[in-house]
């Protein structure tokens, strides 16, 4: 093989780049690399060599072609030789001749054009140089041609042969000349009077954004033929070469009756007798369909009425979601150009990869794509409009294909100077053509010009409308939306345009509205007694009977939580509606609200949150102020000598009581006050994985797939916030059941339960515990230790716990043999005062603050107010009072179910039996649906707003740990003011 | 206005729409509906009406028309009349006369072609029906045109006219014969012996991928006389197209000589003295520039020595992103088209919008496009291939616009049967021209059958190389490495092709790589030495000296962790590295690492995580192992009556010590356990809300841009790994250290300092805490009251209380006069003896589960050795114990660096002081580090493994919760054990 010789000098010229190593650097660019030079950039005398793509001089007498890549000789030399292409020789033709056409010759001419040195004839001969048999002649000949019968030829528009003259001219003259009482216009003879169209016609194109109108070069050309040819001899391609001037007129109708619409109309009108075509009476024959009728309801008759028999269904055997528009092209002359899908961007201006553009007609899907195009583009890739007649096929019954007529809501057309199809729906005046960019009747002195103005459908949007109460999926005809944009052309390589084509789905959601409306109100309804409930409850609760302005504020209080449990119901049952009938359905009956219908939902779930955040402060701020008191039962257990301060000499105390039993009990009550029957958490964290990590937030696109995980070359449709909404509370709510199923079902039982174990906790450190939530109302955990005392050693408290173990000692209740612990109680006003008396001789502005040692006076007060507190309560709890006593039953079903109680405490305080630890309604424990849908509705609510799970996640977490902080921080200072334990020792 | 007129009848029309309502369904339907037909779907004698899109019958003896939209008389006929187009009519001419060819007249024909019922002549003669000025003959002649001098015409293609003849014909023979000693090929006239070319030529293409080649119908009409004209009459077109047809051929080069590359590397070794072009020594004048030299080694000098002057710039006022390919466009004729830049997808097989495909020339960003195209899309859109010769374009020093060629290494291009290509750079065989698709070469019997073979250029790689140690962003020159693919045509519509094209950047990065293998070297010896010094430490506080197989395992396990935390700081430095340096960078000097070159750094991060899984796990076991005792300085404060059980009489016993106070200091030292100096949520949320939320993860693409936000229209490069390691890793450090310096500086000092508060507990508790981490060394918490009593009622607490306050007692240190309660611990092995004693005196099996209170024997054994563990241990630190007795010292400033003791306690056990509760190093507190950099790369393990953060933040967060569970639930059942405190009271 002979590579060896093919590279014959590298070898050697790389030994000169070894050796100037320092030159090394540029060595190779410069070797491999050429001026950059393009054929329009050579001088005229130079030709651009294609191999070595540089300009190239041309010889002598030469310039370069019109493309600039050879050399041809210059006016008046003729080629003598052409053998190796861009090598060429010429030579100067004598004076007084010219160079034959072929450029190879010369020969004497009639008439000598010098711009380009050839023999010319006038206009209506042609040249002559050869004669039939191609012998040259010796002189150039112009003749004419042979115009009259039978011959009728005329110059061909090269100049060089005679042709048969355009029939009509024979028909109506038998010549080729169009005379008398014939008319020459567009290059057609038509009779003098065109047969009633109008002699001078307005060949302006219209922009409403511009006070001038243009005048149209193409308009002036062509649209007074293509109105008479389309009258006067029915041609096709003339009838839609003026609909297609309409069109490009906006289809804008006025008084006017000499512009393109005015034209066409006038011949509408006229051909009445025609007949129509496919039954349909706005389609003249051989006329296009421009309009549908301009009567008042006829849009949203035909539109709304009429569903097309295709059924889709997003899922099954018979799955179809193909939405297969065909669209009929012409070119401006009126040219048919074919009948095609428009899948693959037809209608799209922006360019993307051939799925995202498909994904328009997958039903279902709402389409958004937009883009910005520089008019440079606009203009290099639409040099003229190509017009689109828009039908969708469907098989009839009859199983045959069929297409129907898709109508265009042209936004701009202009009826005798309104936008009728800006209006309301009556005043729609729907037409049948559009395109996507003219740049052609924006010329105005030529058609090679470059244009003035140029139209482009800035916004297209494909509607379509599911047929009402549709359970098969059929669909009433889609609309097709146009807005056009006129631009001013002034510099191509800045100006630029936005466009943008969506397909929306719509249906009439009146129905969803009223049922939502239904549902609001009944429930809303119930929300009110329930509430009223609820406020009279707490009036016999905190002991007052009187509806005074805190009763009303109350209710409204409680009114707020049940409304916001209303609001949540209903949106959570709206979300989940659309999620699972949207994405579920097969044969399709519904689609999305349109954005705008969202926004009631929007403003539910808003509603729904606030009010929740109401309740969820209430509350709050309810269990910061819960009165709570340690009764300890131990008494000293004997006296012992100890030498007393004051006194100097020595005395006989009591024992003193350890305190670090309290202490140890209301750490661990203050340590319980924000466990939950969930984890926060791992439920935010849960929340994220299934929606973001699984997929399931895919499930909130716009498009009938219900597939969790998306390809990303795949179309994106937007997210619809409903399905958000639905899909986010759906999961929340299932993890968080899930999470409270396993809390109580599993953890508590075989793990942990903190609630149990505080109570045992009570019984081992011998303190009972009452807690009052209403003046009048509260609870009461029994804790009195069965063995007497429980200030002891290790020894002792393991006997203890050994004993019972046994069996070998009382039962821990209240009642003897009984193992109730815990109570709700109501207590009579009498006691409550008697608590209220002793509470109130603390010191005043009594807070943690004063609970310093420095403040020593205060200190004393407190101490004694604790003996003084334990010892009533203690008595009180021991039947010690008789004018205080209390008892014990259950509580009925009703009183269970309604959480109220129906007996006065008159006498006596009652203590109801409660084996559901229902005090820890006073902690976080016992408010878990509360705080769950608080936390779900912020969740969604930042979700709504920001349209980001993760940050709606990272921001529920902050809430709860910015609640849960203050929670724990002030309700550690209420226990340290309610039951006087120091707040040091909350730890 | 005239609407009313416009639709005339709709009124009627609804009428009966509104009677027939139970039609209604569709009549809308049916009334603007119309068959679905296509003009190829019309009979042959029906025409396609392009007004009603429906097929229409023809007059009387007529036919459609070609495209079928207008009706054109048959054979034999002629057009009488044309005036309203599609109707026309037609009338036979007389027989034996055939049509005109403007089919409007009848002529007496020479010759009638039946088949079109025009006349027709030989070939070589033209058909004249009308004279010169139009007039039409009587009979059709056919005339031969005159071929000789000075005429040399012949027919034109129509047949209808004489032309002058193709120059070769003439320069050869004079004449329009190729006749005698020449040879006419291709439609020109070459000398007989072609001027040594072959004779014959082999017409056929090869597909490698299938074992026959094609007998391509193009290049049998056109290889033969494209080589002739190319190296005859240096015909710059031929020449071209002869180039083509190689490059068809795959470039490849075997011995045969007569096919497309052996024709063109005969012309290119006779054309040496044409000269060459540019200076470059491969390009032969006239000539495309097909082959770099087969050289060895002179592939990797030039894409490997000297770099482009152009500075490619990320950031600043000389910002440069723009990689400017340009192609030199031909088409298979070897007609130049254009030199135009590459942008808008010119390379790209893919559609996708402009903005997306025109990133893959944004310097620095990693592209990937990839699409799979149905054939029959392809066959539509390449009809003919266009092939490219691409360069670069850039200023030279002088500032003038130079183009460097851009070598393409063809994959599939076979020298001598190989595919040198696929080989390593020395053997490459680099060429120029390229195409993408070939629809052309594949036709075997004529050019409008469809192909039997189509070639894709299924996969382009442009490939640019950053020049080695540039400052600048120099690139050396890029190189396209081309895949093709032959597909063997059976079926359009489902065959399909998958395509790709992608851009990457590599670098040399030799010197990465050497630098760090050296710091992970360095790193690794220090790593070594620490070790042997924790070791070394660890036999000492175990009080052995040997070096047993225990002590070698030890110093594995140190020696993991320290391996582990050089890893971790080679990686992150590495991703820092690479983030800090490529993505802030102003002049390019780094360009990331390559897929393969990744796998290193993959590797090196999981020896990180395996090694700090291991340490982890290390730490965790040893925490949950410690020893620990708290010392109850309490003694009872007399004695009491008290009836004794056993003997049943009454007897004087001493007042028992509450065992509440231990039970709350053990309560709350469990609760301590995994307090850590961050909010590991906390810190989970805030990565999640950077990376996800603000942004940060967009950092991580392959691309030069350092913004947070992309737009979804934009491309979206791939995620580099190590890019999003060292953001990883970042930012969890960083909100790391923010946490941690929060925690230190703000929260413990204002808000709540969990070990400063237990150390307070221990004093008020009148506890101290001996906590045993080694054989001979732990740490000691003293927590003797200051008041001597602590087991007392609230009154007397507070006292305590507010008398310390007040400076009225003594200080709470170990020393007189001493605050300092925390002492690290040596002690000797006499005094390690007998606490071991002691323990050991426990019932074998000690567990928690023998802790029940059942279990009596043992219970009882606890109880004793609870009190003489107590007795003993506070007596030693009384100093009760001769021979076991301590001093306190301060540690030397090494020990304290080395964490470890140089004096060996001998005789007396040594507390030193330590201000820095470094007994927090039993608990999670004082690892944080550990914990920090254990949870950086479990997300970051995760992250690498599945690309995706909220999965990586999910796991972290299960990961930390399981751990840390465990934690507490072992660490509370050992401090249960050690401690001798139920269990149960651990809550």
């Amino acid at each position: 093989m002979a590579t060896g010789k093919l590279v014959p000098t590298v070898r050697t010229r790389w030994v000169v780049c070894a050796l100037l190593l320092v030159e090394a650097h540029s060595c190779f660019c410069q070797q491999f690399s050429i001026p950059f030079q393009q054929p329009q950039t050579c001088e005229t005398d130079q030709y651009f060599d294609i191999s070595s793509l540089s300009c190239i001089q041309c010889g002598a007498n030469q310039q370069a072609n019109i493309n600039g890549t050879a050399c041809v000789c210059i006016a008046g030399y003729r080629l003598i030789s052409n053998n190796s292409e861009p090598a060429i020789s010429c030579k100067k033709c004598p004076d007084g001749q010219g160079v034959t056409q072929d450029n190879w010759n010369c020969i004497t001419c009639t008439k000598l054009d010098p711009a380009n040195g050839k023999c010319q004839c006038n206009s209506g001969e042609i040249l002559v140089e050869r004669n039939i048999t191609g012998e040259l002649l010796n002189e150039a000949k112009c003749e004419r041609c042979a115009g009259k019968e039978p011959s009728l030829t005329v110059p061909n528009i090269l100049g060089d042969r005679c042709v048969r003259c355009q029939e009509t001219f024979i028909s109506r003259t038998q010549s080729c000349a169009c005379n008398a009482r014939n008319v020459l216009v567009g290059g057609l003879c038509f009779p003098a009077d065109l047969e009633g169209l109008p002699t001078t016609v307005l060949p302006i194109v219209n922009y409403e954004t511009f006070s001038t109108s243009v005048s149209s070069a193409w308009f002036h050309y062509y649209l007074q033929g293509s109105a008479a040819a389309c009258k006067i001899y029915s041609n096709l391609t003339a009838c839609q070469a003026l609909g297609n001037m309409c069109v490009m007129n906006m289809n804008s109708m006025s008084s006017i009756g000499n512009d393109a619409c005015g034209l066409f109309r006038t011949i509408y009108l006229s051909t009445e007798n025609l007949g129509i075509v496919h039954s349909v009476s706005f389609w003249r024959k051989n006329l296009p369909w421009l309009y549908y009728g301009k009567e008042p309801g006829l849009a949203s008759r035909f539109l709304q009425s009429a569903p097309l028999p295709t059924k889709f269904s997003f899922k099954g055997a018979q799955q179809n979601t193909k939405l297969e528009f065909l669209a009929a092209k012409y070119d401006a002359r009126g040219n048919f150009l074919s009948l095609q899908n428009i899948e693959g961007g037809v209608l799209q201006l922006c360019s993307d990869s051939t799925t995202r553009l498909n994904a328009a007609y997958s039903f279902g899907t709402t389409y958004q794509q937009n883009c910005t195009l520089p008019l440079s583009k606009i203009l290099r890739d639409f040099p003229e409009p190509v017009f689109y007649d828009v039908y969708i096929a469907f098989n009839n019954a009859d199983g045959e294909r069929n297409l129907l007529a898709v109508p265009v809501q042209n936004l701009n057309l202009q009826y005798d100077g309104h936008f009728v199809n800006q209006d309301d729906i009556d005043s729609w005046f729907l037409t049948r053509r559009m395109f996507l960019v003219d740049t052609l009747s924006g010329r105005e002195n030529s058609l090679t010009d470059q244009p003035r103005v140029i139209r482009v459908a800035t916004k297209i949007t494909i509607r379509i409308t599911l047929a009402s109460n549709t359970q098969q999926g059929n669909i009433f005809p889609p609309l097709i939306i146009v807005s056009y944009t006129a631009i001013a052309v002034q510099n191509l390589d800045t100006e630029s345009v936005w466009v943008s084509f969506s397909v929306e789905y719509e249906m009439n959601k009146e129905n969803a509205k009223v049922q939502t409306d239904i549902a609001l109100g009944v429930l809303g309804g119930l929300a009110v007694l329930y509430s009223i409930l609820k406020t009279a409850s707490w009036k016999r609760r905190n002991g007052t009977a009187v509806i005074d302005l805190p009763a009303v504020f109350k209710f409204l209080l409680f009114y707020a939580g049940d409304l916001a449990n209303v609001f949540f119901i209903v949106t959570v049952g709206t979300g989940l509606y659309w999620l699972i009938f949207f994405k579920g359905q097969q044969h399709v009956s519904v689609v999305l609200p349109l954005p705008s219908q969202e926004k009631s939902f929007v403003i539910y779930v808003g509603c729904a949150f606030g009010l929740k955040a109401l309740q969820f402060l209430h509350m709050f701020m309810s269990q910061l102020a819960v009165d709570i008191f340690f009764i300890d039962w131990e008494r000293p257990k004997g006296k012992i000598l100890k030498s007393v301060e004051d006194g100097g000499g020595i005395k006989n105390q009591p024992i003193p009581v350890s305190i670090w039993r309290t202490y140890f009990v209301a750490n661990e009550w203050n340590e319980i006050q924000t466990v939950r029957k969930i984890s926060p958490h791992f439920q935010i964290f849960a929340v994220l994985f299934f929606l973001k990590v699984v997929g399931f937030e895919n499930l909130a696109l716009k498009d009938p797939s219900s597939s969790l995980a998306r390809n990303s070359e795949d179309y994106m449709p937007p997210m619809d916030p409903i399905l958000r909404y639905g899909l986010a509370t759906a999961i929340w709510l299932v993890i968080g059941f899930i999470q409270i199923i396993f809390f109580v079902v599993v953890y508590e039982r075989f793990v942990e339960d903190k609630i149990r174990q505080f109570v045992d906790l009570c019984s081992m450190s011998n303190i009972s515990i009452i807690i009052m939530t209403n003046r009048c109302f509260g609870y009461y955990i029994h804790g009195r230790s069965v063995h007497g005392h429980a200030d002891t050693n290790m020894e002792e408290m393991n006997t203890n716990l050994k004993r019972e173990a046994e069996n070998m000692c009382g039962q821990r209740g209240l009642l003897p043999n009984s193992d109730i612990q815990t109570f709700q109680i109501s207590i009579t006003n009498k006691m409550r005062q008697q608590y209220n008396r002793i509470h109130e001789s603390l010191p005043r502005g009594t807070g943690p603050a004063r609970l310093l040692p420095s403040s020593g006076n205060g200190f004393d007060q407190i101490i004694k107010v604790y003996h003084t507190m334990n010892k009533f309560l203690s008595s009180f709890i021991d039947h010690g009072h008789r004018e205080m006593d209390y008892y014990v039953k259950d509580k009925l079903l009703f009183e269970r179910i309604f959480d109220m109680e129906f007996m006065e405490p008159m006498d006596k305080s009652i203590f109801y039996n409660d084996e559901g630890h229902s005090f820890s309604d006073t902690l976080y424990y016992g408010n878990e649906t509360t705080l769950l849908i608080f936390d779900t509705l912020f969740f969604c609510i930042v979700d709504l707003g920001a349209q980001d799970f993760v940050l709606a996640a990272v921001l529920t977490y902050l809430q709860q740990e910015i609640f849960r902080w203050f929670r724990c921080a002030v309700g550690r200072k209420n226990l340290a003011s309610k039951t006087l334990v120091d707040e040091r020792f909350l730890i």
